[in-house]
């Protein structure tokens, strides 16, 4: 069975075809140029589907359904998507337009939850029942997987990991409130902890290590936290406990069998894991029954594109 | 259909026969008293159910099976409590041991959650696909349904919800964190809140309305911020706001179509509902989404053994 998978992002547009084993053949992508609206964008899907198919050696005929991640929601029952910040959307008919378009069956997901689905089919969390997928990546974000499917809720909000209180009064958030786990534990948070540390310590390696404060990258803080670095350390250190204070939530709400780390700030590894684990264990409630497993995520960018394709009824 | 539900606290071990439509007929109920060691409160609660079912005017043939509310987990794999602080016990098999007594087929559950069960299928939310209920009581627990059934997790430890943390450097909570919700949102909070501003402004009508401040309970707080004493409302607008951030972490994991406000600090009714409704919708993340409509809890006390009686395997 080969399925097409398309992972619509805010800047670049990937799809494939995609065996039950989460085999890509014929990668495709186009930019997504999302201010040209939406009709365009969706003309450009259907031409990309096509167009893997082909790459693929494969015929329309071989393609059992189309799926599509998106960074946003679909109102499931109108098979609208209402909105999606990132892709200038309103209210668009998606569903509908590219199954006429394919003249295939077309599920929509949302681009963190295709991943989660994405490696508990074929990834890190491949055998468990329920896992997490947490992307520490510009923000924070997550897809959730209970009894072996997609997790979305009530109103298909559920899963705004990123967007959980860790400390009511704390920093402001860009969603208008204070103290998100995204404002401590994203990729952006460690940079602006990084820049602020290489201000406030003009002398540590951080601050060294680049000729303009605004070239700090989450690589450059975890490498001098590597390097043993005082001040890198103890705000690595800061930083694990900030992820480690989310995922005790979501331990405390979900209860997964697993929680996998991906985004930007998981290339960081073992390093990243090993601190988080350590930061993590004094916060467990029971902590004398199992808990999740904490393991990196390992499809990388392709689960946008895995994931999407094994998107069911 | 008739069948036993049991709800079994720290100090009172109730019992009642329960029909589908939730009533309760042949309630009665005896001291735990758990220091005594576990063997002898289960016995007694074999002896309680045999009494229910004849002061109902029934016979054992009647009853489909027995469940039981705990204040702690079932390890449901091995059949086993491992461990239930307020009953002192340990590794306790209570479901074969009360099972053998009754001849009949025993289920065991968390009491919150048994409570949003009763909740579910015959109280306030009844008819809803998923809920959560939220009892802000001495702490705050938490009952979760998913689908129409109990959401316990991977290993029986979901639904935490009261150790979920909001201010990750806040009040030292008992289980060893900082700043979990029933810190800041149960009754035991709202009374120390109380208590610390009647020290605070010894003019202030909490202050004026007790000869002693450990006098001082959530209704005497909650009746002062009724009667518009400033510090009064000022403490318990700061209240509503921290119950509020706990429950849009929960929209923002679970999503579920109904919150239920149960527990001791529920009697303030709509005061309560009113005032926590509008803390929350400014955090509420996708605003132009409907998110879940909160109500207040239907069933009580009553909520245990309803909920006990309809579990299932």
């Amino acid at each position: 069975m080969i399925r097409i998978g398309v992972d619509v992002g805010g800047m670049t547009t990937k799809a494939g075809c995609v065996d039950e084993k989460g085999t890509i053949f014929g990668k495709v992508s186009c930019d997504s140029n999302p201010k040209r609206g939406y009709e365009a964008l969706i003309k450009d899907i259907a031409e990309l589907a096509r167009e893997s198919v082909s790459k693929s050696g494969l015929a329309m005929s071989d393609i059992t359904s189309v799926g599509v991640g998106i960074p946003g929601i679909e109102d499931a029952a109108r098979g609208i998507v209402p909105f999606c910040t990132n892709l200038y959307w309103h209210e668009v008919p998606l569903r509908g337009m590219l199954s006429r378009m394919l003249e295939k069956d077309v599920y929509v997901g949302n681009d963190a939850t295709v991943a989660a689905l994405a490696e508990h089919k074929v990834g890190a969390s491949a055998g468990a029942n329920s896992s997490v997928l947490v992307t520490l990546g510009t923000g924070v974000g997550g897809g959730v997987i209970i009894d072996g499917k997609p997790f979305t809720g009530a109103h298909g909000v559920a899963t705004e990991i990123g967007h959980t209180i860790i400390k009511f009064d704390g920093i402001e958030c860009s969603c208008g409130n204070r103290g998100c786990w995204e404002c401590y534990a994203s990729a952006r948070a460690l940079i602006s902890f990084g820049r602020d540390a290489a201000r406030e310590h003009p002398q540590c390696m951080i601050a060294k290590s680049v000729n303009d404060i605004d070239e700090i990258s989450a690589k450059t803080v975890i490498d001098c936290a590597k390097a043993e670095d005082p001040v890198a350390v103890k705000l690595f250190d800061d930083y694990a406990f900030y992820v480690a204070v989310g995922l005790v939530n979501l331990i405390n709400t979900y209860d997964p069998d697993v929680i996998l780390l991906g985004g930007g700030v998981s290339h960081a590894g073992e390093f990243l894991l090993e601190a988080v684990k350590e930061k993590l264990a004094p916060l467990i409630f029971f902590k004398n029954m199992k808990w999740a497993e904490l393991m990196l995520a390992t499809l990388g960018n392709d689960a946008g594109i895995i994931g999407a394709s094994m998107l069911e009824a």
